[in-house]
C-alpha cells in the first residue's frame, strides 16, 4: 500500500466538482458533487442519533435498497434536520435534478448536508448549484481537492488522502475526503466522509469492512461530545479497476480493509486536530488494558473531557483531570497500578506512578504539552489491549464560533 | 416547612468557623470547621469514580463504621486526591489534630478537600489552621455563612440554606452549605455539600433519605461531564430537637425528607447557577416521558451539551442542537411528537413541534434566552413522568478558568 496525491478522484471513474451556490455563507463554496461514470456498489454508516437528518434518512434508503449508486450531491451551510416531510421532499428533489442532468437513476443519488438545524434547504439556489456542478464535473486530481474544499464549515484546513495497492496484479486505489469531527461524539457541524474505490468488491463485504473501519477511525474521535443529527459516512465502489471481484474473505479483501482503514483512521485525525477552535491534536493512547473495548472507553473519556481538554490548551501538565477521566469512564481499574506519560515531538515524560505524582520537571512537561500535536499515554497493566483515540483542545474560539455559529 | 435564615449552624448544637491558613490561595478564607455539642449520626454519598481521593476513602470508612461523627474539617485549595498512602496519611494527621484540640474521638472527624488534584498538603499550615478554627468555633448564623465562604474555590457565591419543620409538636430544622457544581457529573472543583440537623432520626433513615435525595438534586446539574474525585454529600443528625427519633417511615419520616429535599436541591441549583464562568443557570424541564428515568436522561443530556450550553450564552434560539442532543440521550422516542418551548422571566414560546420550527419570534426568543434564568421545555408525549436538570452556559471564562486553574 501506497500514499499517493489526491482525493475521491484518484480512483478510476471518478469525478468530481465544487461551487458557490449561496446556501447560506457567501463568496465561497458550499456545494460538491462526487460522480462516478460506473455504477458503484454503495455502503454507509449514519449517525446513531434518534433524530436523524433527512439526507440520512434519504441515504439510508439508497444503501439498503438500491441496485447501485452513481452520484453524491453534498451542501454546507444548512443542514435539512429537524425538518419534517419537506426536508425528506427536498432530498428527493435534490435526486431528481441531478438524475436528469447526469442521466442516472434518481435512485442511485445519495445526498448530504451539513450546517444549521432546522432551516429549510433554498432548494432554487440548489438546484441551480447542482447545475453548476454537473457541467463543472471533472476526474482530475484538482476537482477533488476542489470538492473537499468545497464541503467545509467551520473546518479550516480541507482533508482528502488517496492510496494505491496491488491486488492479484491490478492497481487499486481508495481515496476519500471527510469534513467535520466525530461520529459517535461529533461536533454539530457535522462529519461527513466519502470514501471512493475503483476496487471490484460485493456490496456486502464493502459494507462490511467500512462498518468495522469505522470503529477505530471516526468513531474515536471527540470534539464535544454532541453526537451530530447527520454524520454519514459513504464508500462508493465502482469496480474499474479490474480486480477479480472480492467475494469472500482472504488476501485480497485484508489488503483492502488495511488501505481502507488508513484512509478513514487519515481523516478521523485529521478532523480531530482541525476540531472547531483548536490548537492542537491530543490523542490518548491506552496500553495494556484488560479488553478491547476497555481500551477504547478509557481513551475516549480522556479525550472527551473538557478538564483535560483545557489543561491541554492551558499546556498545564495537570495530571489529575487525566487519572480522573480514566476513573468516571465506567471501567474497573486500580489507580496505584497506572502509569501516565505526557509525549510529544519534544520528548516523553512519566508523570504518574504507584499512585501519586513523580518528581517530574514541571517546565519539561510544559515543552511537551506546547507542541500541536500532544499524546497522553495510559499504561493500565491489566492485560494487552491497546486503543487510541483523537480529540482537541478546549479554547475561547470553540465558544466564540458556537455562541455565534447561527446568527 | 419554612425557610429561614442561616445554613449549617441553624440546627440546635451546631458550631461552626473558617479561617485562613495559606493552603494554596493567599489572602482569603480556605478552611472550614462543622463542629456539633452532641455525637451525630452520619449518612454519606461520594463520587462514583474509580479514582478517590483520600478525604472520600476516609470519610466512607466512617460512616460505615463509626458509631458516631462529631466534626468536619474542610479545607480548599487542593484536593487530596491522586495522593497515595501519604494522602490517607494526611487524613488521619487532620482527625488526629482536630480530636486532641475538640476532644472527640479521632473516628468521628470527617475530613473534606477540595482544589488541585495530584499535590500533598500542607500539613503544618492545615494543624494551624485546625488550631484557628477550634479556638474561633460558635454557633452564630454568621459562623455559618463564614464556614460556607471558607470552602468556595473558583466559586462566585457563598451557598447555604436552613429551613424549620414541627415534627409532632417540636421545631425541627436541616442548614446545609455546598461549594462547586455537581456530583455525577460535576466540576473538577468538586462538589462538597454538608447537611446539619438537630433532627432525632435512625442511622438507617437518615442514609435513606440522603440516598434518595441526591438522586433528583445533586445529581441533576451538571457543569461539564467531568465527575469529580473528591465529591461529597453528608448529614449529620444530632438530635438535639428532641422529637421521637424517626425509626421508621411514616408521617414524620415525609416531612423531613420533604424539607431535606428542599435543601438540597435549593443548593443543587445553586451550584448549577454558579457553574465556572457561566453567565445563566440553564434549566431543562422534561415533562410527559414514559419513565422517570428517561425523563431525568433527557433532561440531562440537553444541560450537558457543549452546543446547547454555548447557544444559551450565545442567546441564540438554535433550537435543532436541543433535540439533537436529546436524540443522542439513548432514549428513543419519535422527532416528530416532541414540542420543545424555551421558557424565562420574559414570557414562553413554543419552538418546534410536528418536526419542524414553529413560526416563531427570533426576536422574541432571544429575549427569553437573555435571561439570567433560562429554561428549556420537553414535552415527550409519550406519558405522565417529569424531571428537572440544571446546568449553565458555556462561556470564554470558562475556559479561562480552566486553562489557566492550576498555575
Amino acid at each position: 500500500m501506497e500514499q499517493i496525491r489526491g482525493g475521491v478522484t484518484a480512483a478510476k471513474g471518478f469525478e468530481a466538482a465544487g461551487t458557490a451556490a449561496n446556501i447560506k455563507y457567501k463568496d465561497r463554496m458550499d456545494m460538491a458533487l462526487i460522480y462516478s461514470s460506473a455504477p458503484c456498489k454503495v455502503a454507509g454508516t449514519f449517525t446513531t442519533n434518534v433524530v436523524k437528518a433527512a439526507p440520512v434518512l434519504w441515504d439510508q434508503e439508497i444503501v439498503k435498497n438500491s441496485p447501485y449508486a452513481q452520484a453524491v450531491i453534498v451542501n454546507a451551510g444548512i443542514a435539512n434536520a429537524c425538518t419534517g416531510k419537506q426536508g425528506m421532499d427536498y432530498c428527493r428533489g435534490e435526486a431528481q435534478t441531478a438524475s436528469g442532468l447526469l442521466n442516472i437513476p434518481e435512485n442511485s443519488v445519495l445526498v448530504g448536508s451539513t450546517g444549521v438545524i432546522g432551516m429549510q434547504l433554498p432548494m432554487e439556489r440548489i438546484n441551480e448549484g447542482i447545475r453548476k456542478l454537473a457541467a463543472a464535473k471533472d476526474g482530475s486530481i484538482e476537482a477533488g481537492t476542489t470538492a473537499s474544499r468545497a464541503i467545509m464549515t467551520t473546518d479550516t484546513v480541507n482533508k482528502e488522502i488517496a492510496v494505491t495497492m496491488e491486488l492479484e496484479g491490478k492497481t487499486v486505489t481508495i481515496g476519500g475526503m471527510s469534513k467535520g469531527s466525530g461520529m459517535i461524539h461529533p461536533n454539530m457541524c457535522t462529519m461527513l466522509a466519502y470514501i471512493t474505490t475503483d476496487a471490484a468488491i460485493s456490496k456486502e463485504l464493502l459494507q462490511e469492512a467500512l462498518s468495522k473501519s469505522i470503529i477505530d477511525s471516526y468513531n474515536m474521535i471527540s470534539v464535544d461530545g454532541d453526537t451530530s443529527t447527520n454524520d454519514t459516512c459513504l464508500a462508493l465502489a465502482n469496480g474499474l479497476a479490474g480486480n477479480a471481484e472480492i467475494k469472500e474473505k482472504g488476501e485480497a479483501y485484508d489488503k483492502f480493509c488495511e488501505a481502507l482503514d488508513f484512509v478513514n483512521t487519515y481523516l478521523a485525525r485529521k478532523m480531530a486536530g482541525d476540531g472547531e477552535g483548536a490548537t492542537a491534536l491530543f490523542e490518548t493512547t491506552v496500553i495494556n488494558a484488560a479488553t478491547k473495548q476497555e481500551a477504547r472507553i478509557l481513551a475516549k473519556s480522556v479525550i472527551g473531557s473538557s478538564l483535560c481538554k483545557a489543561a491541554i490548551y492551558g499546556h498545564d501538565a495537570n495530571f489529575g483531570r487525566f487519572l480522573c477521566a480514566l476513573g468516571y469512564s465506567g471501567v474497573q481499574f486500580d489507580p496505584e497500578k497506572v502509569e501516565l506519560f505526557f509525549e510529544s515531538k519534544a520528548g516523553r515524560l512519566l508523570i504518574y506512578k504507584d499512585g501519586a505524582a513523580t518528581d517530574y520537571s514541571e517546565e519539561e512537561a510544559t515543552k511537551i504539552l506546547s507542541e500541536p500535536e500532544v499524546t497522553v499515554l495510559v499504561d493500565m497493566k491489566m492485560g494487552a489491549e491497546t486503543a487510541t483515540a483523537w480529540g482537541c483542545d478546549l479554547t475561547y474560539d470553540y465558544v466564540k464560533i458556537n455562541a455565534d455559529y447561527r446568527s
